[in-house]
């Protein structure tokens, strides 16, 4: 048994045996073999001194279980890294941002505790899966939908907290936008309940999230300032049918107006699907459309177009609706694309039926899935399986300019720096006006590959910010990174983090580091 | 020249001297009739010693000046009430919460720094008012509209902020919401920008606002721990076409299933602007339909209806888009209300006639307006002037049958504890998946009876918290009272504000008081 850095093994043994009086000593893991299923499945640090790993884990089944196992570590200055369902491969797993926290697991809160089916919200703990939310749903003949992540076996607060996104429209696809509520351990163990659950007896918990004063919901996202016990968010209630469609374009230059259209198409709610952006040319031949390939240059792709007869760009809409609705809008938006050709690519009415449910992409009609998990190893696209991946996602200008500029700049920066790609997106709007370019970048259990993975994506980081995309989220080994890329004002970001951490977590033992935020007596020097 | 609370006249004369170098002398006001302009035209104190007034006014031209400003101020513990236009009326106006504090006032910053024609956003100073962004557009030949509050003189800067509501579609009439990216003026003169504001050179900063780590930009609601400088906003593409439809159920029951189809067409997407509900049954006879009256018992109300043929209660529904999609929208909403009637009340296409601009809502069209201010004054329906009102805003459950309690419950409270009522709305739904009932309650330069208004109204905040419904919103003389019923866990709320407070301004200088949350010198005892 290791103990956290500075705390003794005396302290440590005592604030686990103070956990198990609380929990019942069958849910404080602290055997070596126990603990190592909290390793992150998808390390950068295989088997090196840096691999981030907990001294101990614990599992309370309740709300008021956490506010003890926070009490007792904050009596102790034990650094504490919640998690819920522990999944977000690619962005850490399970493990802790700091080596020798203990994993607060709270997989066991796994209850649905109300479903509103007239105000189509949930109220959940941490530990409800997609999974289970969509089941809970089904079961009891719910029409409503939860928007899911793909795959789909994490945590709806988890993802929600991580700012994860899905498929469906821009108030739910939004994951952390679409929450309605919190409650929140403190780090000195009280409890707080954001949004209208402040005040006693309200029936709007779930209705109306901005409460009185400041919104404070924004600080639980990516942080480090609380353990949030109890989530709402809000459900999509099932449309009568959907559409996917695309929109074609013949010439290079066509994209620059392909996607302020499509944008202003989205900022009107003329469609309320995500839309992407795509490239026949690019993909003729059935090469794998989750990896886009460099774009060339405007001449070369003019003639690829020419010659294969295909469209250089497409934008893909998707709309969620009645029949007679969509079809007008999908109408509307024909009409503002002069010169381009049309393709209608899936039609269903809902429920589906089995046939269907065999073609559709599941996440887009809230459906939870692994069937992501063959990308890295089994598709027809990669014959050379990974041992896991992370994501490298920068947000981007939502600008046909932006996008060409940042998909040539990324993909000659990993060339130039030897840095592999499994996947590479189109730009991606999983939010409501904003692009994101998602990478997914293979690791294999090789010490040195890792060691070298790590510089080279510093300094991709680096690179991409000198052109002025940020990443939205990242892993572990790159969160101090990135942190540095927001540097405004002498990293003002991080200074005003820092204030807010201290005065919440004055000993700071809450998901230590997470984000690049780290409690005082981490801020200089060695955090090893 | 009365000095602040704690400053004495020696060092608050040094500070106007330092802000007359600051700022120029003749942006810095400290001679009675020039510091009398701040008091609140609608103020509850009205010739009372609790009356809050300002010690002096000082209108800086930059951030930079702010910053000086702040620095000043700090260095002394002088405290500094920030407005942006200073309308607000019902809401406190110009008038700081805490008597004595300095107004910074930021008209004089007044620039459209930036609109993103391509990308719908713009990106403005505090002193921009609806008007101000609205003739911009215009001259621009801009096809974006800025949604509006009513009245229309206001900052959207401080509109947003105050979380003010508009009444377009559910992106952009949430104020607050429809922002993308601060910069933000700290109490210790430190410049914040947030989201993609914080990475030098990103071209994203109007449209991705969440950036990394926990997002900021919550705590600069309704709250004083910053001074807000430049803000960014979503602007809404200028439709086709506008309707305003209603859907008219005959008998009193009918309004449970009528709200929850409402709301599950608004979750559904099927309708995209402001969703209201009324009786027709109640107003018949030419009552005004702002002041709606105590619902009656179910049988009473039934008999009405069917006395007079009017529908007991009627949903209004507002369509934004291309003809023939909110022609579709409508047929498919009508599809969903078996045994309703169905009225189209307005149907315009974009641009408006002189014809149309005459009988439209403009509010409702982005289009800025005083014609509210006809309300208390010399509309047909109330024919004693008042000397100004404030509003009342309790936020209820989006169901019939809350709609029904709150309505009863609220006019009876008023009739009980003498509370005029001005104004008394059916649900608003300023926000998605929201209902508040906005009151305004009539004042007059009446010391007596402004005493006893503060009192009721207190009690009146009481009651509805013991309902369940908390206040979104109030003016400065109730701001304690309602932070007092967001009372879970002894005030946690409150508690947590206060240590965030502590830990960005730590001499308490910023918004003193404003939201109940009081810095530490000023927590417990006497304030006045």
């Amino acid at each position: 048994m290791q103990p956290p850095p500075s705390v003794s093994p005396e302290v440590f043994k005592d604030a686990l045996k103070e956990m198990r009086g609380a929990v019942g000593a069958e849910w404080v893991f602290a055997s070596q073999p126990d603990v190592d299923l909290y390793r992150d499945a998808y390390s950068l640090f295989w088997e090196e001194p840096g691999e981030l790993v907990a001294s101990a884990a614990v599992a309370p089944a309740n709300t008021e279980e956490v506010q003890r196992i926070v009490q007792i570590c904050n009596e102790r200055s034990i650094p504490l890294y919640p998690i819920s369902t522990g999944r977000n491969l690619g962005y850490g797993g399970s493990a802790p941002v700091y080596s020798g926290s203990v994993v607060l697991d709270l997989k066991r809160m796994d209850r649905v505790i109300d479903v509103d089916e007239r105000n189509a919200a949930a109220l959940v703990e941490p530990g409800v899966s997609y999974f289970d939310m969509y089941r809970h749903l089904r079961d009891r003949g719910s029409k409503l939908w939860i928007d899911v992540p793909d795959p789909g076996w994490g945590s709806l607060m988890g993802n929600a907290l991580d700012f994860g996104g899905g498929y469906t429209t821009a108030q739910y696809r939004n994951h952390f936008e679409a929450h309605c509520g919190m409650e929140v351990v403190m780090a000195n163990g009280e409890l707080l309940r954001t949004g209208m659950g402040a005040l006693p007896g309200a029936k709007t918990w779930t209705q109306y999230r901005y409460g009185y004063g400041p919104y404070l919901d924004g600080l639980f996202k990516q942080s480090s300032l609380g353990v949030v016990t109890k989530m709402g968010f809000w459900l999509f209630p099932e449309p009568e049918a959907y559409m996917m469609t695309s929109v074609n374009v013949p010439r290079f230059d066509d994209v620059v107006p392909l996607i302020d259209t499509l944008g202003e198409l989205e900022n009107a709610n003329i469609f309320n699907g995500m839309p992407g952006v795509s490239s026949p040319v690019l993909f003729a031949g059935g090469k794998n459309p989750l990896n886009f390939p460099e774009i060339p240059e405007a001449d070369e792709m003019n003639a690829m177009a020419e010659k294969s007869g295909l469209p250089c760009w497409s934008a893909r809409l998707t709309f969620y609706g009645p029949e007679k609705v969509i079809r007008a809008q999908w109408e509307y938006v024909q009409s503002r694309f002069p010169g381009a050709s049309f393709t209608e690519h899936v039609f269903v009415k809902l429920p589906l039926s089995d046939e269907d449910l065999a073609r559709i992409h599941k996440p887009s009609f809230g459906i939870p899935s692994l069937e992501m998990f063959t990308m890295g190893a089994r598709s027809r696209f990669e014959l050379n399986p990974t041992d896991g991946h992370f994501w490298f996602s920068p947000i981007i200008p939502r600008t046909g300019e932006g996008f060409v500029e940042a998909n040539r700049v990324i993909r000659q920066t990993c060339r130039e720096l030897d840095i592999p790609v499994l996947l590479f997106s189109p730009p991606v709007s999983s939010w409501y006006r904003a692009f994101i370019l998602v990478m997914a970048i293979p690791i294999h259990k090789d010490p040195a590959r890792n060691r070298h993975l790590r510089q080279a994506v510093k300094e991709l980081i680096r690179i991409c910010a000198e052109h002025g995309w940020g990443e939205y989220r990242t892993a572990p080994a790159f969160q101090d990174a990135v942190m540095d890329t927001y540097s405004f004002n002498d990293h003002i970001l991080r200074r005003v983090n820092e204030k807010i951490k201290d005065a919440l977590d004055p000993n700071g033992i809450l998901s230590v580091g997470r984000y690049g935020i780290w409690p005082a007596r981490l801020r200089k020097g060695d955090r090893s």
